[in-house]
């Protein structure tokens, strides 16, 4: 923490002739600033809006007074973190249109499923570099497309000079979130990211469980290692299929579900080595049959009852992503529904934060602090 | 300049122990970079994706890579620099939709032109920090909509405050090019904005004809007037109607036309205070009858033989925008055509900048350059 603190005090000296700054020790950590509730979490920047996990998609979440940016994370065949969503480069990429990438496309297993692409852990960084990156889901994002092929794919250490920098700009504390993404498949492959991630968080002076940092994963073996190597916070993401496993708890053998771990005493077990939890949706307010918001389950109080945090993932604007009550009457796929609606039924719920991919939308919904974040 | 120096050493110093910074006096001014021509400046930001004039826009606009963010500058009531196109609000704001604000309706004529609307003039800066910015031209720009009151109004210094801190994160300098609006209008109702505008840049110290920085105005005698009280770049602007007059020169009686100002012997008359001009495209290509590109002009020539940087304004992506033959097939105003068509028409005729809404485009021309911008 100290060297963060140092590293704000001087950005703040630098800065004194032109306005005061008013990044403090006051207020090194979001947490702290209790009028912002809930926690809004950029998820992939504001992803609705800009192609995902790009300069300009994080960019734009900050300026719009996102608490954090979350970037997925992933190896590169060298040894670099960098931020994509998969470790298949074609959905987001035009390396498919690059000839010279054209022998690197092959068939392999991640996790279970089955692929068939591009693989990060077959390209260097430089050759990454190289890529342009487009939009995922362009037929519901249209608006994104205008930016097909504007943005390159960045590193960790981007990610974190970005928002570094930018806080200077908004004098307020920007967090970084990252998600370690295919742990067990990228340790098997000899590219194991944990260490780096800790390190790189480390080197820039985030320490501490107060630090504006986040580090997630859907498998549960690397967060128990995480917790003897870093105080940082750390939150277990659960898939909406109750019934699946953990990667690394299929790979040891185990029979711990998600359905598992999101038990009251399955909290209490994943209290033991983490800060905060992130389900999916489904797990606090699950759909009706008519794909409707049905009645809020006890999982927000038993994380609560843990003395866990909870950061439901994903909320979407587009009626493809809405439940039925809140989507546009012409029902259309990309229509921008109302997903204030949504939000207001899952903070009646008592979540403390959230992944959105219009974080706009519930930073809107803060009146208290919404002047001084945009 | 010392002042600027120093502010980026510092920056340097305070984040030495993450990445060495590679801001250093060498590239302190951005044409010293000369694999990164043309100049590209952000024109109200990426406001070709974001609703202009917000920290959205021109934010997006620095993730892209741009040279230069462009706010265009208004009064306050009370005595601040705000950035809008325009001193009527009702266009890009949510004001007509706020009933305190009713009264405050009225009529004026500002340069020439009858206006109905809310005027900045009449709002103080916190009144002004309530409204909300919606996008312009909703119906070719529907993307940007998505983004409707997600944004306030910036002051001239959080935008400052966004390219210096921002600059940092991008290891580059980030250029500000604010142009003074309706300088006559509001000279006459005593809000005159010259030294406000000089004052502040200087304060935050940009000083001298390297300081990345251009001031532009449509009027003559403010910018002979800022000549006298700044080093800073100063660029002549011209608008379309060659016939019209600046509204200073209408002001004081002279005959003085934007056409006389574009004649070889009236750009040797502008270069006496300007170290740049900002003319509209068709001073370079004119169109056609069938509104296709015509024939260059001996504009740019004309131009730098008194010593003139050029740089046109303005470059849009949508048909509604384009010449004829880059527009596509569907001939819809909203859809994206080939801008980058335009834009070598144009650096074949010798510009050494230019403003646009979608700056990605003219940058990932820059081959040389674009993997360090974006």
């Amino acid at each position: 923490m100290k060297a963060q603190l140092i590293w704000i005090a001087l950005l703040s000296l630098a800065t004194t002739r032109a306005t005061p700054a008013v990044l403090t020790k006051e207020i090194n950590t979001i947490e702290d600033d209790s009028e912002c509730k809930p926690l809004v979490i950029a998820h992939r920047g504001a992803s609705g809006y800009v192609p995902e996990h790009t300069l300009g998609s994080y960019s734009l979440a900050i300026a719009m007074g996102a608490d954090y940016i979350e970037p997925d994370l992933v190896m590169t065949k060298d040894g670099h973190l960098i931020s994509r969503h998969d470790n298949e480069l074609g959905l987001t990429t035009d390396v498919s249109e690059r000839p010279e990438f054209a022998s690197r496309r092959r068939n392999q297993t991640v996790d279970g499923t089955e692929l068939d692409g591009w693989f990060t852990e077959d390209f260097t960084l430089e050759e990454i570099k190289t890529l342009r990156v487009v939009e995922r889901i362009p037929d519901i994002r249209t608006g994104n497309t205008r930016m097909d092929e504007s943005f390159s794919i960045l590193t960790f250490q981007e990610i974190i000079d970005l928002a570094k920098g930018f806080q200077n700009s908004v004098k307020r504390v920007i967090g970084v979130y990252p998600e370690i993404k295919h742990s067990t498949h990228f340790r098997r492959i000899g590219l194991p990211m944990e260490t780096l991630v800790v390190d790189t968080l480390h080197r820039n002076g985030y320490e501490g469980q107060h630090a504006p940092i986040y580090i997630q994963s859907f498998e549960v073996s690397n967060l128990k290692e995480l917790k003897k190597i870093t105080n940082l916070k750390l939150l277990q993401l659960f898939e909406s299929d109750k019934s699946l496993q953990p990667a690394d708890q299929k790979e040891l053998g185990t029979k711990l579900t998600y359905g598992d771990m999101a038990t009251a005493d399955g909290l209490k077990e994943v209290a033991t080595y983490a800060y905060a939890v992130g389900p999916d949706k489904s797990f606090i307010i699950p759909r009706t049959s008519e794909n409707k918001l049905g009645s809020a389950t006890s999982f927000v109080d038993d994380a609560h009852n843990a003395g866990l945090k909870v950061h439901p993932y994903t909320f979407r604007a587009e009626n493809a992503f809405l439940p039925a009550e809140f989507q546009t009457a012409d029902k259309l796929p990309a229509s921008l529904g109302n997903l204030k609606g949504e939000l207001e039924a899952f903070l009646e719920a008592g979540i403390d934060g959230l992944f959105s991919d219009q974080p706009d939308i519930p930073i809107n919904m803060r009146t208290s602090c919404v002047l001084k974040a945009n």
